[in-house]
């Protein structure tokens, strides 16, 4: 079975946890562990998410003062260069010997006319302080600024849907050739093809689950994976009530109401994957993966659930 | 003909210029343009330096305190994610609309009995006062410092030879499908064999001319270029006698001597490609490309010069 499983950054990167190299690098390990798990039986395809790490990036350049801060197009590639590297080296060492992996920088078009770029609301960056907001306002004049809480400010940025991945192509060869791609980073380094019809990097960012979910249609994959630190779906989440859901189908799933930072996308991509015969999606937890797939743990979405 | 194609970092971030996003994709640009001239005529394959680039990104983390800076490996993967993106987004705007392009992370394998890890020469990093690398040193017991000038001290890391890319079935799968690949950037992240037989990155920097030239003898290239900011190898150089070398066997450009920093690197990777028949190795400026492999400007060698 071709799979595209989609890592979440926050599996790599924990919240709480020191943003340290070790840190990283162990945590990548048990995911690779996992991974391994599931390509001994599967074909796989691997994104990531990398909010985590570019927000650590964005901090790192704001902090050297001598050169200004780099846009986010750039940032993000910087981060997929880093976590594709961690993941592909961990990877395979994982896989047994002759196993092949690569990773492929992606760049994901998205439409210039997006309802997005009206409605940025995607937190990216450091956290202001009232005054802070205010130089930040006057340096970066095109920079939309919101307030989270009282007195603390932060960057959004739009998130619009992404479209088409510039190298989709390159990606399908390696699979066809049997390489274990890593790819669609962080959802993807977010371009338009302007009014020249060339690539131009924007101040953007891509959810992960959206693109990985495209990446699957594209490829023309039977399973969808994404992996989280969550167990699965939850219905009736945070009352009394609240269990996980085991198998559900797109109708049923796409009618129920979802946070729309975290689970919402994630719900999002499972539906319109499984909306075709034949394919199934799946939510849950990074060292379920094998499970997820053979129904036992998580959500499986499909049309004959 | 097949032609490998090195980038200098210095050529995409030049000493002097400002080190911004936008210098450094006009300089992108600019190359692009060199690289597409080319490519209307060979099958190119793209190499690029990213001493500058790492150097600005090992600056960044260190100004950021909060976390500690990460090795140099991952610095190398973040650099490589940066100039990779740059590189091909311009290149694949300065080509026909059907042209594609893809950037793979690239691990170097070195040999970890490399006599360059008993002799650390490079330097990286910020240049420290005696007080600072004093702090330094204690912060970092295994790293090498030397006093460049008096009262200035800088960290030097090994730069071993690099030996096989583990991505090297990768990127053959993409280049006989016609796909232009941006490869081994930075000389490509520096990676050993473990004793348990997995890989490992370390604290190294890998000459990315001497990487380049490998590349090219893996993918059976006929031609190796390696671009940067000087016209050509001179003879003599900073006498009254210098002259620019057109053609050259290896034989004889292996029996001069040059500098050990820049182009002493260029030159033993020439001789090392051109020492078989039929191929041959350029070196010149970006901007000449296509010059320098007719022969018109820059330094060509090879057997029957």
């Amino acid at each position: 079975m071709r799979v595209v499983v989609a890592l979440g950054g926050n599996a790599l990167l924990k919240r709480g946890e020191p943003m340290t190299a070790e840190v990283q690098r162990g945590n990548v390990r048990r995911a690779a562990i996992a991974l391994a798990e599931l390509a001994r039986e599967h074909e796989i395809i691997v994104a990531h998410g990398n909010g985590p790490q570019v927000g650590l990036l964005a901090l790192q350049a704001s902090a050297f003062e001598a050169v200004d801060p780099y846009p986010l197009d750039i940032l993000g590639a910087e981060s997929v260069g880093m976590i594709g590297y961690l993941v592909e080296q961990e990877l395979t060492n994982a896989l047994p010997g002759d196993a092949r992996c690569a990773t492929l920088l992606t760049q994901t078009e998205v439409d210039p006319a997006d309802p997005a770029f009206q409605q940025p609301e995607k937190p990216i960056g450091p956290v202001y302080s009232t005054e802070a907001a205010q130089r930040v306002r006057h340096e970066h004049q095109d920079w939309h600024l919101v307030e989270e809480s009282p007195g603390k400010w932060r960057r959004v940025v739009p998130s619009p849907a992404p479209q088409t991945f510039t190298q989709i192509e390159a990606i399908r060869i390696l699979v066809e050739q049997g390489v274990i791609v890593i790819c669609a980073g962080g959802g993807g380094i977010p371009v338009i093809r302007n009014a020249q019809g060339d690539l131009e990097g924007i101040e953007a960012v891509i959810d992960k689950d959206l693109a990985a979910g495209l990446l699957a249609r594209e490829l023309e994959a039977e399973a969808f994976l994404m992996l989280t630190d969550v167990e699965a779906v939850y219905q009736d989440w945070g009352t009394p009530d609240q269990r996980p859901i085991r198998e559900i189908t797109p109708r049923e799933l796409g009618g129920m109401t979802f946070a729309a930072g975290s689970m919402g996308p994630k719900v999002k991509a499972a539906c319109d994957f499984a909306a075709r015969p034949g394919r199934v999606a799946g939510i849950g937890r990074l060292e379920d993966a094998r499970a997820i797939l053979e129904g036992r743990v998580g959500t499986l979405v499909r049309l004959d659930a």
